[in-house]
């Protein structure tokens, strides 16, 4: 059975590790506000933590497409809050990409 | 610093691994329509694939709370869907799960 959806959105979800102590500054500079994103394609931007993993700050992304993910990365703002969160970052990252092919919220 | 944002959303993101040939099949199950589970508090069920993980079928859930989405796995129609879909996986598993503090695009 070949391929039968067509790719709708684009997800990135992962992690990324503060290094210790640093995780609430890194969850602020992630979840301030940025219009920036939406304008570029952003469906949705969640970030969050789990204790259970407790320097790590979680992201759920969605994008209209794999490759307005990748034009994001080079916009200003992101560029400013990859450098600002550089420093705070152990270096550990772990993420998922994947092409949407649909939901059962929809019909 | 202590925890300043409450938690507003759970998130349940993963993988779970076909069996060779039967990705379509699963991402089949996975989507077909439910309206049980927004009724039970899903906000986002999103599945897709990655042509580099050919087998893999990825999930990115939210849920209103970890609360909701654990009494989900209850549900008849997700109890059905889950023992449709465990002989066609081949049990390799992944995932992140994470309490939502904040969005880039909401004030």
């Amino acid at each position: 059975m070949g391929r039968y959806f067509e790719a709708m959105t684009y997800a990135n979800v992962g992690l990324l590790e503060a290094s210790t102590g640093n995780r609430d500054a890194l969850v602020e500079i992630l979840t301030r506000p940025s219009a920036e994103l939406a304008d570029a394609g952003c469906l949705l931007y969640e970030v969050g933590v789990n204790d259970d993993d407790p320097e790590a700050v979680f992201v759920a992304e969605l994008w209209v497409s794999a490759e307005a993910h990748a034009a994001s990365l080079q916009l200003p703002g992101v560029q400013a809050a990859i450098a600002e969160a550089r420093p705070l970052m152990s270096g550990r990252m772990e993420g998922m990409r994947f092409d949407v092919l649909g939901s059962p919220l929809r019909e």
